[in-house]
């Protein structure tokens, strides 16, 4: 808003009287009128080659299931910010060694888990859940949850949160499990998993639960269905893209979350688009760049990346190698309220 | 209600100027206090054996694509009815000989198929969709449907509509595809399976369709769900049980018709129950009798029979054998209105 | 379909044989690709001045209350039909005298009263219910309801109920309320009346219930909102129409049957339409005709008239006078199916 | 989380590498396994008789309708924030003089009036909205809204709207109205309020809205039906409470925003609860103090105050005097993501 050319005068401090008051003039705040969004998060990568090493520094300091601390994780915050890798989501790699576990534990933010490297085992609600690289595993808002790893080498995945949204709307519940350590086993291994095929699901009532009742996502699986997905045909923003939903609803796996995969064409870049929901974007495969509010990121396997609300961004994957995205996105935060926009260049 | 022992007397033929005046004494409607459903319907099974030659006979009298009859169908009818296999539902065989079509239309009941023998395509939308051998194919409600017939066996599937339903609700508009014929593919080969997988989904905004956009759910996916399911445990009612889902919302294929796989452990006789929805069973292997309202009905591969609303059930497979049930019921359209009720023995 | 002008023969007896499997050949029977629906029901008009002497007749017939026959109604059936105003609903009026009462029971089936002469009482889940004429009354599904008269003129309403409907389902269960007579009342008069106003409700949790929570809809507030929407305009088709909703999802009062309330203006024709759903009229106020499936029907104040499914109809409202028209529909039968259509001319 | 006694050591500088790659330890982050949530916000109340002062002081400053600045309005500041009256909504009062407007514009947060002096128009999309003391008006989210004032008195209301969230979200949109001023108006005066009585609505399809149709819900009205509601009881934690709702839904009037209006028995304190939602209270009537997070806020007609979340809260009403409270809350924010709770002394 431009400035009178020839302000009148209030009182006396009048302005000072105003903050006194815990009151500020509607005229003077910035921003009231600006057209679009201000975003402060920037683009920015992150990546595997330089954090690996020291996540496994870390091991030098805290013992997983030995030492208070339960988690071996290193969060990725945006440069602009002390906390979160976009305004609503925080990404970040966790180690888990041979031999160890991470106590169980239920919180209000809702988790995804996306794997990097190794095997091993999260228990959700009491159903075991393995997990190899490339499976997508959930951990919903107040399940009970904990990990373990009976295997001989390290493992690392990429977790995805929406504490930074939990916490902006003072929602952020946290408990441990009743006596400490892990939860018992109660159901079948990958119960959910088994439970749901494409199109097909148990007969009955639904579960009444507000996520996917599908705890992990297997790679092969949603590879599979990828490439069959790319028969009929491909999007020039968005490649190939498939959702990973909740088969109660065809709707988001979790309420806060949605996550996805993409299958990018070598050699060919995608048309730029930007939209109000941030995305983290990790590379499960091939490598690239993309143009992310005028600002180059390079990635390779097993990077990642944010997308800030509203900026413009497009992938650029390398000739000849076939690039799979991961992504998760706070779509479903936007939507309820319709606030979600996206533009198309 | 029971009769008045001193009835009074009301002006002379008082009943017969009610009946003149087009109305009825509620006090001698009968029926109106009964505690329970009366249902008119009877329990009843359709042999294969006994109406495939009947079928093959009707290939002397009519030739598909050819005559103005352009379904070689025969349609169950309960005994107690002369249209309808319950009092909601149609089922029957339906046969196309190799290089035979059945010409294009649509109209506002929805069609399930599921196929018995032999091998040939639908197309549903412009879409084709291959048809082999215990596929569930569906043709919903308004959707342009063909068939073609490029094999070289005989091709049987069975019918389901909710034409009884849909009748009676004096909302069946039917078209012929304009010019006649078969309409043009428009779309790729089973594109809608390959968009869906276990829990995965075209990213971005949903068909706004009222049905499955699935068109084919393949046997040997659905066999293996249910095998799948059975690893979590059965129930003593129905056998361990699959829903064939809509992804868009994990509810049923159709609006008014959903549609089920359930495997029966073979010499374990389910425990009885019964429910104000009707159903009719088709055997998709095995063999055993079923119990249906105190009547006996034996079954073996690719029979199908009819259980009544409202009537106790319980299905006896062979010792020795897996014995898998295919079947399709009319719950949709109790849900919307609440009338849907069941009792466990 | 037109039959072939050259049949060739199956095997001897061949249809008797089909008929005898209990089968019956597609092609043979009759309005399978008829284009529009065969729709039974046939316009017409029952009259207040021709049926409430054959009501008070019945009195001498039956009491109220003392009797086993608990309710004093006489039902419009369609000519074409043995039961059933439309396919869908029955009609009809029915009389309380001063001090009688009708003992409580509940049923599958919901129920509409719209109040035409006298006052009384209705008691619905506890809640005792005041009637005027020109109220709307629900007594729900399943839910207790009784009715008294402590006034000192006869008391008559219009009843309306989905039955045929639910009869046609085989889901219609009825109960007398444990050990006869009245339920005691358990809650304030008019609770749910109280509880909502115009855009306002109750905080909190929702009750669940598929229904209204409001049982009475008072006429004056009904008629005083009518004239108020008069005010932003009418519509050609249908005039001033308002419908009663439930206020818990803005959606029909009962989950089977749809009220309105429209206002036409004195001496103006409605244009003409038609759609999949049958509607009963009532006349709450005016006098004119109706032209119903080119069937010409007269009205006045009190009487009620029929208008099947997919017949073409107008009002003609007489000159001078304000016609107000109550209308009972059963359109939430066919919303969820996607098989309401209609056409306007 | 309680440090190590005896911490190990990873490499040199190994924290401040951390930083670097814009990454920070989980086990370092605060308040990661806090049992309940950080509350920032603080109770606070603003004051009538101090404000209103400052508001029309405001005048010798800027000129609406003439000066760039378009809307004269104090915003309350929480104590705790630069911007926002809670975390997630912000009040304030706004003035308006005889003669002035405030040019059309429209932007993505929502916005609610509750008037407090004067009375004056507000255009919502076309439909002029008359606005008097105890008036409810929704300039929802995206409409376009302009303000006039015909009458003879300032007006004053309470401005309500979800800012900080939106902003929070980075999907604030603005428009000023193509070639500035006064929107046209195409649509009669009140014309929502007048489509809708109690459970009562215009028939036929319902506008695709995401936000109440009613753009004002008169004081009267809203007072009237409270009356009422108390005929049926009283809450010990909320008194008498409406809910000002979407007749199309049942639901919240705007989708982020949900208003109350509650009736408290002069003398009798409410019992004290809390929950993850935050309230912003105005004094609609009578005088009294709440106890909020253990600070005591006294208030009186037409003061405001924040009840931030989790933060316990009882109200005191003056003995001898009605009160009644008009609120709105942030709840329709946590509902679709199950991260509302409350707790009850």
């Amino acid at each position: 808003m431009t400035a009178r050319t020839t302000p009148r005068a209030a009182g006396h401090d009048y302005y000072e009287r105003l903050a006194a008051a815990q009151v500020a003039p509607l005229w003077r705040i910035p921003g009231t009128t600006d057209p679009e969004p201000y975003v402060e998060e920037v683009p920015h990568v992150w990546r595997w080659r330089e954090l690996v090493p020291l996540l496994h520094e870390a091991t030098q300091v805290m013992d997983l299931g030995v030492d208070q601390a339960d988690r071996r994780a290193l969060n990725a915050h945006n440069p602009s910010r002390r906390f979160g890798t976009t305004h609503t989501l925080v990404a970040g790699y966790q180690l888990v060694l041979p031999g160890e576990t991470a106590p169980a534990h239920r919180h209000s933010p809702g988790a995804i888990r996306f794997m990097l490297a190794g095997s091993g085992l999260t228990t959700v609600e009491g159903e075991p859940v393995p997990m190899e690289p490339g499976d997508l595993v959930l951990t919903p808002a107040d399940t009970w949850h904990d990990h373990r790893h009976p295997g001989t080498e390290p493992m690392i995945w990429l977790d995805g949160l929406d504490v930074p949204f939990v916490k902006q709307m003072r929602a952020n519940f946290y408990e441990d499990f009743p006596g400490g350590g892990l939860q018992p086993l109660t159901r079948p291994e990958r119960d959910g998993e088994l439970r749901y095929g494409p199109g097909l699901a148990p007969a009955g009532p639904k579960p009444e639960v507000n996520h996917s009742p599908i705890m992990n996502y297997r790679w092969e699986v949603a590879y599979q269905a990828l490439t069959r997905l790319a028969e009929t045909g491909a999007d020039p923003y968005q490649g190939v893209r498939l959702e990973y939903t909740n088969p109660l609803t065809g709707g988001h796996v979790l309420p806060t979350m949605a996550c996805y995969l993409s299958l990018l064409e070598g050699g060919v870049a995608t048309r730029a688009l930007r939209h109000t929901s941030s995305t983290i974007f990790c590379v499960a495969g091939g490598s690239g760049h993309s143009i992310v509010g005028g600002v180059r990121l390079d990635w390779e396997d097993r990077d990642f990346f944010a997308v800030p609300p509203w900026t413009w961004y497009e992938h650029v994957p390398d000739f000849g190698v076939e690039t799979v995205l991961f992504s998760m996105s706070d779509l479903p935060l936007l939507e309820p309220f319709g606030l979600y926009r996206e533009e198309l260049a």
